[in-house]
């Protein structure tokens, strides 16, 4: 049996300069080796966006002591990237967390979430990874309260070698702390609105706002879990096939093209 | 019976220019009423992300003679949220359909690309959508041959009015094709490298680049019916609990923090 010292890759998209990345990085900093690699920009709400038309930069940055730190140019999904193929090419990564999220990443959040894309690429190359996220958009959220939990996650993690690559993604709601909760992805969604003006010369603007509405009232759902003062726990995946459909699509198989244009 | 004019959103990540996007609405100027709104620029790898930073703009274009078409300088994400927000606040959409990309966004390509995004966004809010890509990279590429099964599929998703909201990943092979396949999303990875380099001032980049690699040799899987010479059709889903894990994952809800940090 060996004893191998795992090796940890700690990203966010808030930024190196976030508090979140540093809760994140304290609690995790003695479970293994860690290597912290976030942009150097806030990148909220870049989904899984990958920077291809122009280079990336990545510098190394003295922003937790002796922990070995770097800021790149591009977005979350850049920085794993970069972590991997550039900054630790001949060694595998165990695990991958990213966060803490200044923000809820619960339901349909995921795919917007540049915390969870970073996570979810990590998991692509077969790491195991979570995405944590507090339900607190504020710079001065206080991480404090889910530190311990995020610590029993991690070990977890490192400690269940399971079937296959997990990815998890895990939100926590502000205020006391019921205990965790494992749960489906609830449904909910943005009602948006544009903030329409015209900018100093005349020109109109639109500015992207909305509101959060849940629309599941499953407990088993992490909106619900959440609001029920449960850290939320979705296991989450990349495959986006809809599998009950494909049966119901069959006739299209049959009309290749017979309609002409 | 109402036989009701449908209103159909055409959008795409290559941008207004692009010729896939001339092709799309070439294709379905005749099943419909047609908006369009496009990126003014390409924005090809965008995945799911949207603006939030900075205002958006948006220009009424003449770019496809009396068809109403619009630039947005965001994201194809934004676009559709511009789309059903701002142009056509007080009318549903019926289809919305993305592309034709200038690419394939076969198997995991599905989370990078901008023209799935834009689709996936629309079926956020209702509106049946399809995204579709042809393999051929190149701004020359030929759509011809792609055209009457595009419009087919454009039409069976006009006359079917599905239980639910129906979001389908559209590839098409170049050269013969074969007919059409309904799939489940492939297994493949991206095997990337960086090119390194130093810019004109001796500071390093890093330039992403990849070979896509597939790893399933499934024939129900999209990677090998595009291989075949089929165009694939995958439903797809904004969910992306992983259900398999769920009951795994349970001994974590017991563990409540009591490992202290």
């Amino acid at each position: 049996m060996t004893t191998k010292t795992p090796l940890i890759l700690v990203t966010n998209d808030d930024g190196i300069l976030a508090p979140g990345l540093a809760a994140l990085v304290d609690v995790v900093r003695h479970l293994g080796d860690i290597i912290v690699v976030a942009p150097d920009s806030p990148q909220s709400g870049k989904g899984h966006a990958i920077t291809i038309d122009v280079p990336l930069r990545l510098n190394k940055v003295d922003a937790f002591g002796e922990i070995e730190a770097y800021e790149c140019s591009g977005t979350p999904v850049d920085c794993v990237k970069l972590a991997m193929n550039v900054i630790k090419k001949d060694r595998d990564f165990d695990l991958c967390v990213s966060g803490i999220n200044h923000g809820s990443n619960e339901a349909i959040n995921i795919i917007y979430s540049g915390t969870m894309s970073a996570a979810m690429e990590a998991s692509l190359e077969g790491v195991h990874s979570v995405g944590f996220s507090l339900l607190d958009y504020s710079f001065d959220a206080n991480f404090e309260p889910a530190k311990p939990f995020i610590k029993s996650i991690c070990q977890y993690m490192l400690a269940n070698n399971a079937r296959k690559t997990r990815l998890l993604n895990v939100n926590i709601p502000t205020g006391s702390i019921e205990g965790m909760k494992v749960c489906r992805q609830g449904e909910a969604r943005w009602v948006e609105e544009f903030r329409e003006a015209k900018d100093p010369r005349g020109k109109d603007y639109y500015w992207l706002t909305g509101k959060f509405e849940i629309t599941d009232d499953d407990p088993q759902a992490d909106v619900n879990a959440l609001r029920a003062g449960f850290i939320s726990i979705v296991p989450s995946k990349h495959d986006l096939t809809d599998y009950t459909d494909i049966d119901a699509l069959k006739p299209l198989e049959k009309q290749n093209g017979i309609h002409k244009v």
